[in-house]
Parts: C-alpha cells; sequence; structure tokens
C-alpha cells in the first residue's frame, strides 16, 4: 500500500517519535482495516431521523437525572441529562419534534438533588409556563422529587428552538454546563417537501477537572466512536446516500463559546440572504438549519465535519458525513 | 404561600447555606411583596422613548466630563460619560434621533483631563468631521477644555448606529471602557408605521480592579434596581402594554467581547433573513434591530430578557421585559 | 501649524512622557511629510485587482515553503507560506480567481519539512481531492519533498473561499497558524457589471513568543508601511478613487478568534439580510462579500478600516482606504 509505505519511510528519518504519533499511525491503520470490514458504518453513531408528531396536541413525560456520560471511549461525564420515562436519559435530551399548530404539554419530574427546570425557546407559553424563578414571576422550576406540567403552543412558530433547565438556585445553575438541553423542531403548516434525513446537532461542550472536551452531540447509551478506541475524537458520524436531501438543525448549546460548523465538500444556501456558504458562526444558544443534497456533483466519501476553531476541533468537536 | 414553603422545606435539607443564598431567598420574598405594591414598576428603570426630529437640521451640544456611575447599588465605577449641555451626563450618552435626511451637527466640548472626540458610525460626513487623529488626516480629536463642531448628513442612512470616541493618544484610549459612546437613530423616509415603543439597549462591561460587571445600559441619574438593594443584577426594566408593537435598538458596546441578546416567550422575523429567531449574536460594535408585539399570544409577565453567555448573565447583563 | 502647535503646549503639562508616546507624535509628523511628497502612496501596500481567469481549465503550480515573513518593519515571523512556482511565496497565498465553471488544477509540491495540504472551501471535488487524512478517507496530505494534483471544479459555486492545509499529523498541524491559507474567489456566471476594485483582505493573527500580531494580510515581499518604520501598526492601504466600486472579499483566517470588519464613512448593503450595515462579525474561516463606492458622499481621505476588538486593532489589525 503506497501511502503506507511512503509515511514509514519518511516515519524512520524522525529522530524523536512520540507515543502519540504511534498511536495515531496505528489507529489510521487500524480504521483502514475495520473500513472494509462488513459492520463499516455500524460502528458510527446514527442519529435518528425524528418522527413528526401531527396530532392537535402531544404530551411527553419527562424526567432529568443524574448519569455517567461516556464522552470519550472510557472517560465519563458526571451529567445531568433529560429522558423519557421508562428510557434511558440521553444528552442531549429527547427530541420535540411538531408540526405547526400542535400544542405540546410536557410533564416534568426532578429526580435531581438539586433544583431543574424546563425552559423553552420560540414556541408559545404563558409566564406561569416560563420555567423560571425571578423577577416576580410564579415560581415554575421544580425541585428534587418534585413535578410540574409545562404548556407551549407552536402555532406561529416554525423553526429549530432548544429546551433547557432555568434554574439558578441551590446549585441548579450548573444544568446548562452539566447536559440539560434538547431540540425543539417545529415544522412549519403547509405542503413542503420533507428532507430525507434530518440531523440535530448540538455544539457542546464537557470540562472534567481541567480538561474540556467538545464535541457534536455525545448522545449516551449509543455512543460508539468511528476511528476506534485509541483515537480522541468522538466522531460522531452522520449516514446519507448520494443525492438524498439532508437538512442538519443546529443549535449551539455551549453556554461560554462561539463555535463554528463547516462541512468538506459541500455549502448551503444560508438561510439568513441566500449566498452560498460552507461554514457558519454560532453564538450560545442560537439556532441555524441548514439543508445540503448530500454527495451532490462530489459523490461517496467520509466528509468530515466540524467547528472551524481550532482548538474546539482539536478537542472533539468533529464528525463524519459518510456519503455513500 | 406554597412555593416559599416548599422552598424552606427543602432548604432545611441542606446542611450548608451560604450568605449569598440567604440573600437570594430574601430578595424573592421582597421581590413579591414589591411587586404587589402600588409602587410596582416605579422601582424599574424606565427608557423613554426618544423624540424624533424632523427638521431639516438638528443641533445638539455634547460635553464629555468624569461622572461617578453607579452600575450597582453603591458600587461607583469612575465613568467617563457624553451629556448635553447642562444637564447630567448619562452612559450611553444622549440619543441623537433623527428622521433620514436630517443634518446633524454637534457641537462638542471636552471637560475631560484627556484627549476625546465624537466619532459616528453609519452617517456621511467628510474626513474632517471623522473624530479621529491618524493616518495623516486633520487632527479632529478634541484636546482636553477644548471644542469642535462635528456635522454628519443622515440621507441614505436609515438605522441603527453609535457614535465612540476615537482619541487614541495620551490616555484618551481608555475612552470606550470608560463610557464614551451613545445612540445614532435614523428613521427611515417615507411613511412606516412607527412603534408604540422604543428602547435602546447597550450591551456594556465596566472592569473595576479585578472585578468585571455587565450590563443593559446602566444609565447613571436614573438607575434603579428592580430586584433591590441586595441583589447583583441591574435588573433593567422595559415597559410595555400587552398587543404594543415594541422596537429594540442593540448596540454591542463591549470593545472586546461578543454577546447575544434573548427574550424569553417572544421570538422576532430575523432582519438578517426572515426566519424566525428568540436570540441574536452580536460583535464588538455592531448594531441590530427588532421588532416584536409585547405579550403577542403568551400575555402579562416579567419576561426575562439576557445575554445567553452564562458567565455574562451572572455578571449582569440582564433585564426584564414588563409586559402589562 | 495649528493642530501640531496646541498638542505640544498639552504636552508639556505632562509630567510623565514615556519614549512611546514621542514616538507616535514623532511619527505623525513624519507621516505628515510623507504625505505631501511626491511618494505619497507608493509607500502603501497596494493590493493589486486579481484577474479573472475565462477559460474552461486553469492550472496553477503552487508549492509551499517556509520563509521569514517581515510581519512589521524588521520583526520577522518564521512563517509557512504558499507561492506560485519560481514566484516568492506570500501570506496569504496566490489568488485563484475565476469564472463560475472553470475546472481549477492545482499541481501542489510540498517543499516544508513537515505534511502540509491544500483542502478548498466552497467548490466541489470529489474525495480523493480532499487535501486530509482522516476518516478512512485516501491519505490526500502531500508528504515533504512529493507532490500531488487537486483538482476542483466551480460549476455553481459563486462566492468568496479560501483554501488551506488540512495536514494534522507529525508537525504539520500548526499550518494555519504558520500562514498556510490563500483566498479562492469564483465570480457568478452571467453579466454582471465587475466592479472597479477588488480587495482581498486576510484577518490574521502571528504569535512569536509571548507577543501576537494581528493584521489585515500581511502579505510578504510587498510589505511597506504607512505610517513609518517607528510605528506598531501594519497600516495596510486600500486606493481607490472617489466614486470607484470597490469589493472587499473577507476571510477570517485567524483559527481561535472572532473579528470584525469596520470601515470609516462608508456603509453597504448587508448581503445577509438586506439592512445597512458599516461593521460585520466573522467566525474563523468564515467569508464575506461587500461593496462600496468609494467617497460616496463622503469624498477624499485616508478612511480607516479596523477590526472593533479594541486590542485585536491595538495589535495592528488595521488599514487605510484612501480614497483621492
Amino acid at each position: 500500500m503506497k501511502m503506507t509505505i511512503s509515511i514509514f519511510k519518511w516515519h524512520t528519518k524522525l529522530k524523536h517519535i512520540a507515543l502519540p504519533t504511534v498511536l495515531v499511525v496505528l489507529t489510521l491503520l487500524l480504521l483502514r482495516n475495520i473500513a472494509k470490514s462488513n459492520e463499516e458504518w455500524e460502528l458510527g453513531l446514527q442519529v435518528k431521523t425524528p418522527e413528526i408528531e401531527s396530532k392537535e396536541e402531544v404530551k411527553f413525560e419527562i424526567e432529568a437525572k443524574q448519569i455517567p456520560l461516556e464522552i470519550r471511549p472510557g472517560i465519563f461525564f458526571d451529567a445531568w441529562a433529560y429522558g423519557l420515562k421508562d428510557q434511558p436519559p440521553t444528552v442531549p435530551g429527547p427530541t420535540i419534534h411538531v408540526k405547526e399548530g400542535t400544542k405540546v404539554k410536557i410533564h416534568f419530574t426532578n429526580k435531581l438533588s438539586v433544583p431543574a427546570s424546563i425552559h423553552p425557546h420560540g414556541v408559545k407559553y404563558t409566564i406561569k409556563h416560563d420555567g423560571a424563578h425571578l423577577a416576580g414571576n410564579p415560581n415554575t422550576i421544580v425541585l428534587p422529587g418534585e413535578s410540574r406540567t409545562y404548556e407551549w403552543d407552536t402555532d406561529g412558530t416554525p423553526g429549530t428552538w432548544v429546551y433547557h433547565t432555568h434554574a439558578f438556585e441551590f446549585g441548579g445553575e450548573k444544568g446548562l454546563e452539566k447536559g440539560l438541553f434538547g431540540p425543539i423542531i417545529v415544522d412549519p403548516k403547509g405542503t413542503q417537501s420533507p428532507p430525507d434525513k434530518e440531523f440535530i446537532v448540538f455544539l457542546t461542550t464537557y470540562k472534567i477537572g481541567d480538561k474540556t472536551f467538545e464535541a457534536f452531540n455525545d448522545k449516551s447509551g449509543e455512543a460508539a466512536f468511528f476511528q476506534g478506541d485509541t483515537t480522541a475524537f468522538p466522531g460522531e458520524v452522520f449516514h446519507a446516500k448520494v443525492g438524498e436531501k439532508v437538512r442538519f438543525h443546529l443549535v449551539n448549546a455551549d453556554s461560554e463559546e462561539m463555535h463554528t460548523f463547516h462541512i468538506h465538500g459541500h455549502r448551503w444556501k444560508n438561510q439568513r440572504g441566500g449566498e452560498l456558504i460552507d461554514n457558519v458562526s454560532l453564538g450560545p444558544f442560537t439556532m441555524y438549519t441548514l439543508d445540503i443534497i448530500a454527495g451532490e456533483d462530489v459523490g461517496q466519501g467520509n466528509w468530515m465535519v466540524h467547528c472551524h476553531f481550532g482548538s474546539h476541533m482539536m478537542m472533539g468537536m468533529f464528525g463524519i458525513l459518510a456519503v455513500r
């Protein structure tokens, strides 16, 4: 294999080879073998296309729990996570995906040891469903062991939104950095041709001691890593076939940093102006939606997806759009 | 009162209660009492709707002075502030609000001990009104004790803009972090239906020693704090009635940080693309205008307004849209 | 000369005058003399209007080399730079400026001692021209002393784009901070009236030890500094005549920082929405295009152009739009 040989030929010229370098090479070789196997794409993390609720009213039972979130192979973050009742909690939390006009009821139970709540962006709700405890409004956060029902109306609120905790007392203020956030997708009224695939990507940061880990998503429970156990990259994989219309819903869920989202080999019409771009900046808890045709005029490949802040990419804010 | 009791019930389980926590609870209780009193909204900082000058030419006499700016109850920042002659200087400075096409003359007197100037964004002016002293242009900064008249033309420049000092010599370079900035609003020609209320919000940061205070506005002279004297929040309050059309003019006046502006329970059509958003990112000295209908489909409430960088919000970049 | 005298009059009141202050004053005086001389604008760095390639296919021979890049008078950065074969390498690298639909072939030779590559934004290419070595794709980085041909298609990809190294192994990962980036401009199909002048501006940061230098461009080989050898500003100059249609292509080539781009006395229709702005925020490796009429309604002058992050401007991210 010419490539491999040429690396090693050059390799032998170097005098001081650090262990990490060797591991990278081994990983790459391992990866090539993996890529040839039948299991090829099964290693990747498939983000399921969320199902659209088209009823007039939908109800969700959501709980907040403490979980060990595997953010890298063998590295666990002490997370707080939303989950559907009787299902394992995840970070980001369950997807609330509805047609515009649907009324949403969330029965929320707080199984954490600190206050928590569900505060939504974008959708409509009266102040007693704000999920906060500030400014003389009714207190709508949920104390440990208690429950509350939040009601939202999605009439006139199409878009990509986020829900998150807004409890800033007695330790609850750590909720955002701990993982208490999830997506709300409201499809517009009328008949649009839906995309073939939809991916929801949260740009997230976790701190363990003085180490920072960044990623697209880090869904616990179904985490598997594209590049094998010896790599530092979370390597979330988004699968699509050549020609499929793919929609990415982006949420910057990092309370302290700007991030960008760049896809190799693809470009999209910027919804915020119409020009073509291939990289977009996102402030904390701002959202963005983009549509591409997978592999259009460029074909198959493991197209990289990454934040273009160099240090963020190196900390793991990285993935693959795997087009076949 | 069930809510209060349940907090305290849970409260007693905790072993180590820090003083700040107690103060927060006391403040919240105090706040509830305040909210019931007749004075309810008088405590808030009402940002006056600026009046539009419709003359062909308007003149302003503006002075720069050193003032103690009360940025938190009892905490004073050694500010440099613009003010109309014979009126107390404020941060941000006086609002220049005109109809497109108006010619503006600013007679500026520098009563500081360092050079200062007035440099405008957006409007038209010849180079001798640039308010700077660089690059071989005429020197148009103003030395201590001296005066200068700046002339602007607003024909073809509708929008939300900012003016600020641009003197970068002999200590004048601290002007931006000291508070030397103010708003320019140019209403477009033709007959638009004006909003019922307009708020001008400056996203500001002040450093005192190693402490950082952030806020929406911090107007000196009329500062009063919604949450009472024991809270760390500046708590600027924007008052509106249900159904009123409200326009926010945003200026990020922080030279070193990105910020965002998020409103609870409301969303707006992004002027930069048309999609609905409820949170927008702003780089240093960039501006943004947004329109909402207060309380539309969501009703009354003290709707929170905040920067979604978590640390900025905790440092005070926070307010209330009080809808009645 | 009244201005100069008034500065010195005030000057003599000060007790502690640091050497830098004196140098600034001397520089300003020197500058005024320079500005009167016949050589006036020859000192400035003229960014050439790139020529448009209208052939069906164009080929470029590009090499990467190590060069001493003079980023300030007498201050050299140990850069890695792209250059056309047999021409001095520059930072940013050679401009690839073509009409939409042109096929581009880049024959790249790596004359550095670490791996490097050319990875393009925006244009179309199959995965074997990605210029990376990750995720099980063919390895398309170039080892020291080797060559590779990259092929791009610009059909359907009008816009301002960037190319850069994407080799993240064996020291190659320092390529972005070392200067391995350059512009791709794809003019749209059809007959647009082209601008009279086009400037390509890279927002760049260089670190030497614990010092940070920021700038618009820093093209080596043709670097000359507007404000003379005693100033810290790189002072890139963009020349235009009153009434000329000027297009700026912006690329934030700083992997770690947000930047803004602000022009004095001018404003433009934001391509991302249509409102007028005079300052725009750019995340790492995002691009932006803007059109102005030089000196429109404001006339001649040395109109400042700068990043509005105060510290970035003071580190040199600064220039002059010299309108005559």
